[in-house]
C-alpha cells in the first residue's frame, strides 16, 4: 500500500481555485460577477461567499499531468479550463432542466433571468479554450481539440436527456449512453487532458482517458442513486428531486424496462401528466427499488469502477499518482464508506 | 481606381459554406439538425433548404489574410470559425431578445424549443476553436485568444443590451460602447484574424482590427436604422420590430437624449410599460426622425466608415485587397446605393 503523497483535493483550494478566480477576472464585471456568485467566490450581492463544488474534474487534470512525469502545475492550465467547461455546463443545464437549486443555493437563472444564465455559461466555455491557449505547451492546440470533443459529447448527452423527457419508451442502452455523453466524456477528458499537455505518451493518455469514461459512468449511476435517495444535507437538492422532475434517470430506466409488477406499476405512475403527490414520490422511489432499479445502478457502479481501477494499475503511471487517482476514484463513486 | 480581383461574396458560397457543412458534420446528429436548420441547410423536417446569411464577417476573415499576402485559403478556418461565433451568438440573442423571426424563418428557439436553442448555440461556440486547434498555422493559438476575447466582448455587450431593457437612463455613449462590444468586436476579429493566422505583421493585424471596428459601429447604426426603417423584405423581420420590442437602439438613445420636445414625446411614448399600438408604433418612428435620431445615426454611420476605409487606404495592404475590402465595406454599411 502506497501512501498518497498529498491530499488531493487540497490542490482544488491552493492551485485551481485561484486559477479560476484568475480567469473570472478578464469577463466584463457584470458578466464576472454571474460567473462568480455561480462558482461560489461571492453571494448575489458580491460578499464573499465560499467556493463551492469539489473541482473533481480539475485535480483530475492535476493528476494527469502528474502521471505522465511532469509537475502538476504543468496541468493546471488544463485543470481550469475543464472546470470552466464543467460550470458552463451546469449553468446552461440548471435553466433548461428548471432546476432551481444547485450547491445549497439558488442557481442563477432563477436569482438573476435566464438570459444572464445563457450569457454567463457562454462566457466560462470562451474562456476554457482562451486559459488552453495560453498554456504553454507544443501540445496545447490538441488539448484544444480533446476538450472540444468532449464538450461536444457533453451537449449531445444533454440533447438526449432532454428528448428522453417526453418519450416513454427509452432503453437502458440509450440513458447509459446519454450519461457516458453528459458525464463521462468530460470526466474522461479531464483524466487525460493534463498528460496531453505534459506531452506524454499516446497510449498513457488514451489509458487514462478510458479511466475516466468508466469513472464517469460509475459517478453518474451513484448520483442518480443519490437524486433519489440522497439527502438534501448531501446532494444541495431537494429530497426525491429526480422523482419531482420525472427524470428519466439510470435506476428510473433499469426499473421502467424490468419487466416487473414493479416496473409496471412505477410506468403507470410516472408516465402520466400529472404532479406526482408527496405519498406518490415516496412509492416511486420504493418501487424503483422493488424493481431492482437500485441494485442494478449500484451493482454496475461498482463494476465500472473496477474496470477504471483496473486501467490505472500498469507500471506506467508513477505509484504515488496511481494512489491518488485511486483514492479519488473511489470517493467520487462514493464507494469511500 | 482598381478593378476587384473576385465578386468577394462569392467567397461565402464557395469556400465557406462548404467548410461550415463540414464543421457541422462532427455535430451529433440532433444537434447538427439544429445547427444546419439555423444556417439554412435544411428545413425544420431537413429537407434541402438554401443557407441565408451573407458571411460577411467570414468574407472579412478570407480578406484578411490576403491582406496579408497569403492566399485567401489560409484564412479559411479563421472564417469558419468567425461564422461559427456568429452564428451562436444569433440563436442565444434571438432566444434571450424573445425573437421568433430570422432571415425570413421562424428562429430555431420558436420551432423547437429554448433549450434546444441553447445547445445548438453552445456547439457552434465550442466548434469554433476546434476548427481554428486544426489550422496548420504557427499562430493558431494567437488566433484563439483573438477570437475568445471578442466573444467575451460580445457577451459583454449582449449583457448590457439586456440591462438596458429595464433602464430609463441609458446614455448615448453607453449605447455605442455596447454596440461596439456587440457588434464590432466580432467584425473586428473577422477583419484581423486572417493576418494573424496567415503569420502577417502585427502592424497590418493591428490596422485590420480597427479597420473592423470602425466598420462594425457603422454597420450597427445602419442596422438600427433598418430595425425602424426597413422593408420587412430587407431586413426578414417584421416591420417596425426595433419600436414594437421597445429596444434601446442607437437612434432611439440618440431620440431619447436629443433634449428635444419630439425625444420628450418619444420618451412618454417609449417607457410606459403598455404595448404600442400600430398608431404608436408609426408615431414613435416619427418622433425618432423628428428628434434627430435618424439622421444622427446616419451621419456618425459615415463618418465611422470613413474612419474604416482610410485605415486600409496605406500601401501595406495590397491594392487589390484594399478594394474588396472597400467594397465590402460600403455594402455592409448600407451605403451602397
Amino acid at each position: 500500500m502506497v501512501t498518497p503523497t498529498v491530499d488531493t483535493l487540497s490542490y482544488s483550494c491552493e492551485l485551481i481555485q485561484p486559477s479560476l478566480r484568475s480567469a473570472l477576472e478578464r469577463l466584463d464585471p457584470g458578466v464576472r460577477h454571474l460567473c462568480g456568485y455561480h462558482l461560489g467566490f461571492w453571494d448575489e450581492r458580491g460578499e464573499p461567499d465560499r467556493p463551492r463544488g469539489k473541482g473533481v474534474r480539475g485535480v483530475l487534470a492535476l493528476l494527469s499531468a502528474h502521471a505522465a512525469g511532469a509537475p502538476v502545475e504543468v496541468g493546471l492550465s488544463a485543470a481550469t479550463a475543464v472546470e470552466l467547461v464543467h460550470n458552463f455546463s451546469l449553468l446552461h443545464d440548471d435553466l433548461m432542466d428548471g432546476d432551481r437549486t444547485r450547491r445549497h443555493r439558488p442557481t442563477v437563472w432563477a436569482v438573476f433571468g435566464s438570459g444572464h444564465a445563457i450569457l454567463a455559461g457562454d462566457a466560462l466555455l470562451g474562456l476554457a479554450d482562451e486559459v488552453l491557449a495560453e498554456a504553454p505547451s507544443a501540445t496545447r492546440s490538441w488539448a484544444i481539440r480533446c476538450l472540444a470533443a468532449s464538450t461536444r459529447r457533453l451537449i449531445a448527452g444533454q440533447l438526449a436527456d432532454l428528448a428522453f423527457e417526453s418519450r416513454r419508451d427509452v432503453t437502458l442502452s440509450e440513458c447509459l449512453q446519454m450519461a457516458a455523453d453528459k458525464t463521462a466524456a468530460l470526466l474522461s477528458c479531464a483524466a487525460s487532458i493534463g498528460a496531453v499537455l505534459a506531452d506524454g505518451p499516446a497510449d498513457l493518455a488514451l489509458k487514462l482517458a478510458q479511466f475516466g469514461e468508466h469513472l464517469g459512468v460509475a459517478y453518474q449511476l451513484i448520483d442518480d442513486v443519490l437524486g433519489i435517495w440522497g439527502s438534501p444535507e448531501t446532494t444541495g437538492k431537494p429530497v426525491l428531486s429526480d422523482l419531482r422532475a420525472k427524470k428519466k434517470s439510470l435506476p428510473v430506466v433499469a426499473a421502467l424496462t424490468s419487466s416487473t409488477a414493479a416496473g409496471e406499476r412505477l410506468a403507470a405512475l410516472y408516465l402520466t401528466d400529472a404532479q406526482l403527490t408527496e405519498a406518490q414520490l415516496e412509492e416511486a422511489a420504493d418501487l424503483v427499488e422493488l424493481a431492482g432499479g437500485r441494485a442494478w445502478a449500484e451493482s454496475t457502479a461498482d463494476a465500472e469502477l473496477a474496470s477504471a481501477l483496473e486501467l490505472i494499475g500498469s507500471d506506467q503511471i508513477p505509484s504515488g499518482v496511481a494512489e491518488d487517482l485511486r483514492r479519488l476514484a473511489i470517493r467520487l463513486s462514493g464507494r469511500d464508506h
